[in-house]
Order: structure tokens, then C-alpha cells, then sequence
């Protein structure tokens, strides 16, 4: 099973003078294919605090995304930080200064050429098919914080990181998750590869709690739902889907 | 000046069942206050994580909060878990578990009479204001993941965190952010109490980058400002608010 972490970098996103955009999308895409995002962290423009998270987060889990921070400007640090992060020097890279030169031609200056230098060891994706190649570090995938560019490169990236993907099924019950809390939880310890969710809603009057039941394997989501639709008074149960 | 971080707790925000709204709210909310932002990380329903994570942001910053896992099912697992993070026991509080019984009076069960267990310290703020108390332990604030009570209970405690607020200038420019990042980050380094941002933009033709000047201190925020607009070519700024 794939799992994934998500870095999102900038100053701008907690401080709210740039709406959050990048975490949601990859949020539903990660879903969609199967992977299992365990943790999102914002964090602002540090080296320091980049660094950190970066390698933690490569440590725990199977991919890392980060968004943001990797332009031409001051507050632009996240490949510096990836060097950091893995204890590797950051040094031009003959193909992506050869492509920023050509794009630039006689406005190049020190700042963009910046945008040419990588850590040691990085990889460049999708050379042929991206009109700029989404750059790898072991495996942290660095995404710029444009949601056009970000998704872009994602899906090239999709087809890739797809794995079995996950069945859910939701349970919409018309009392509060008291009547049901203790009964679920004997049931929950009951299917360890099952993940159950409990979620009251108030502001309408379509239900009140929504139970969800989540695994990669069919059968056992299967099993899991008629085993709790046992437990329930059938009079509770709005609907199941 | 204050400081803040935020602990989104839930599985189901990280599978993309339930869509993020509490951190974009608070995010908003603090910008409007004057606290800053430092952290806001996204977890999973596992009491080492929010124990570790509650524990990191309350020892760094002026205030945490922290939304999701304070109901009554077996996911709900906050409050455990910030007991943990300071190695308190948890235990019933008389005053909360006296409310509990009277709201749910014959249908008090052992699930619900859980949510009337706290942290040893933990305070009950706006007893005779909110339908329900805020809990704080130390300075973590502990919300509900329910969007409209995480707002009833934050506009409650609002005015109490009042910081100076932020000034906030924005330069409009009509070229990309390669011809001013090397101008821009010397003036940066002149300014140490003004926060410079540099974003592009590529979907709209008003104009291609934003340069933010941002400081508590309104003189240093004109006083970067004059500096900048005299830096940069008379025809490139398309406007400035």
C-alpha cells in the first residue's frame, strides 16, 4: 500500500493573502487513486522548517508532494531546503540550466539561473512531455504553488502512482452518534482492515450521523456493512451508499 | 506578538470524505486578529500523532488550536491525546460531566459520559455564554470539527486574542517575477521587520506578478514602499493597494 505526505510551503498560504488550493486538489487526486495521505503540513518560507518536514515526511511514507517555493525570488527556498534536507550539495544541472537560458535568452540573470540549480541526484520527469520537467528528489516530487502548473504536472504524474484503490460505503443514520458510538466501536475492533468514520451533522435535516466504511478489499467492506446494519435498528438507517 | 498553530485532526479530511473548511476559516480569522500563523498540520486519528504534534506547536508558539476528535465515537481521540502530549491524566470534570448528564439524561451511556472526561488543568472558558464551554489546556484551545461550533466558539474567543494587526501593500506589476527578484531581495534585506512576497500570476492578463510588503508597523511598511516603487520602472507597476 502507498502512502503520502504533503508539503505546503509559503508565507502567503498562513497568512491567508493566497487561497489554499494545491492540498485540496491533491487531496481528491490521491484519493482517487488509491493512495493513503497520512499527513498535510503549512509551513512557512524557512530553509530550516522546509528541511525538517521534507525529511520526515520522506521517511514515513511512500510519496512526498511539495507545493510552492521553487521561483525566481528571495522567498523562493524549497530546493535549497530538499538539499539540506538530504545532506546534498545544490549544483547547476547542465539540462535545466540549458532550458532556462533558452526560455530567458538575454533577460537570464542570477535570479532565474537560480531556478537551474538542483540537489545532487535529482531527477527530471517528463523531459519529452511537460513543457517543464517536474523535478524528483528520491521521492519528493516538487510541485511549483501555481495550481495550473502543480496540476499539470500532476496529471502526467497520475498514471504512475496509481495503486488499489480504495471502497467506500456510507451509512446515513437519523439519530446522533451517542445511540451508536459504543456499538461501532465494537465493531471496529472487530475488522482491523477496515477504516470507520463517524460524522454528526446538524445543519440539516436529511440525517444525523454518516458512518463511512473504507478498504482496499471489497469483500471485507462487504462484511463489515451487513455486519453493522445487524447492529442498527432498521428504523435508524436513512440510506446506504 | 502572538503566535499560532493548527492541529486539523481526522481521517476523514485527509481522504477527502469530508472537504477542509475549519483551518481556511481560522486562517482568515487570525490574518484579521494580528496573530501569526506559523504551522498548520493535517493529521491522522492517532493519539501518538496529535500527542506529538499538540505538544511541538504549544511548546513554539502563543496559542494552538486544534479541530476534530472530540465526540463521542471511537475515532474521537483528542482529548487523549493532549493529555498525553503533557502527561496528564485524563479524568472526569465534574462541571462538564454535570452538563453532559443533563443534556442526555436517560440516554447517557458510557460513549457520551467519555466526552465528559478531560486533561487534569484543562479550563472550561465562556461557561455561562456558550451553549457548550470551550475547553483550553494550556494554551491549546480544543474545537469541535463541526464547522458552525468551531465558529460559535471562536467568535466567543476572539476578542481576547487581539494582537496589532498587520499592514498590508500590494504592487501590481506587468512583468514576470524573474526581472525583479534580484531588486527585491536586496531591498528585503534592508527591511528585517517587513515581509516581502513575490507571486506570479499567469491566468489573467491584469497583470503578471504581486510583490506584498507586510509589517505590524505601518511607517516601515510606506517607508519599504517608496523604496521599492523607486526601484522599479515607472511603467511596469499597473497599480498599487
Amino acid at each position: 500500500m502507498s502512502t503520502a505526505g504533503i508539503v505546503v510551503i509559503g508565507n502567503e498560504v498562513l497568512s491567508g493573502q493566497v487561497e489554499e488550493a494545491n492540498a485540496r486538489y491533491l487531496v481528491r487526486e490521491l484519493r482517487a487513486l488509491g493512495v493513503q495521505l497520512m499527513r498535510v503540513v503549512v509551513i512557512r518560507d524557512d530553509v530550516d522548517t522546509i528541511a525538517k518536514d521534507v525529511r520526515e515526511l520522506s521517511d514515513a511514507y511512500t510519496h512526498v508532494f511539495t507545493s510552492g517555493g521553487v521561483g525566481s525570488t528571495h522567498d523562493d527556498l524549497t530546493l535549497t531546503a530538499i538539499a539540506r534536507a538530504f545532506d546534498a550539495p545544490i549544483e547547476p544541472h547542465p539540462v535545466l540550466m540549458g532550458m532556462i537560458e533558452r526560455h530567458f535568452g538575454d533577460r537570464a540573470n542570477d535570479a532565474v539561473r537560480r531556478m537551474g540549480h538542483l540537489p545532487r541526484g535529482a531527477d527530471l520527469l517528463g523531459l519529452d512531455e511537460l513543457r517543464f520537467p517536474l523535478v524528483r528528489v528520491r521521492n519528493v516530487y516538487v510541485f511549483p504553488g501555481v495550481p495550473e502548473y502543480l496540476r499539470a504536472k500532476f496529471e502526467w504524474l497520475k498514471p504512475k502512482l496509481a495503486d488499489t484503490p480504495f471502497t467506500l460505503k456510507a451509512v446515513y443514520l437519523n439519530v446522533g452518534e451517542d445511540r451508536i458510538a459504543e456499538g461501532l466501536a465494537s465493531i471496529d475492533a472487530q475488522y482491523a482492515d477496515v477504516a470507520f468514520g463517524s460524522y454528526p451533522r446538524f445543519d440539516t435535516d436529511e440525517y444525523r450521523t454518516k458512518i463511512t466504511l473504507e478498504s482496499r478489499d471489497p469483500d471485507l467492506v462487504e462484511a463489515a456493512l451487513t455486519h453493522l446494519l445487524g447492529e442498527l435498528e432498521a428504523d435508524w438507517v436513512v440510506r446506504v451508499d
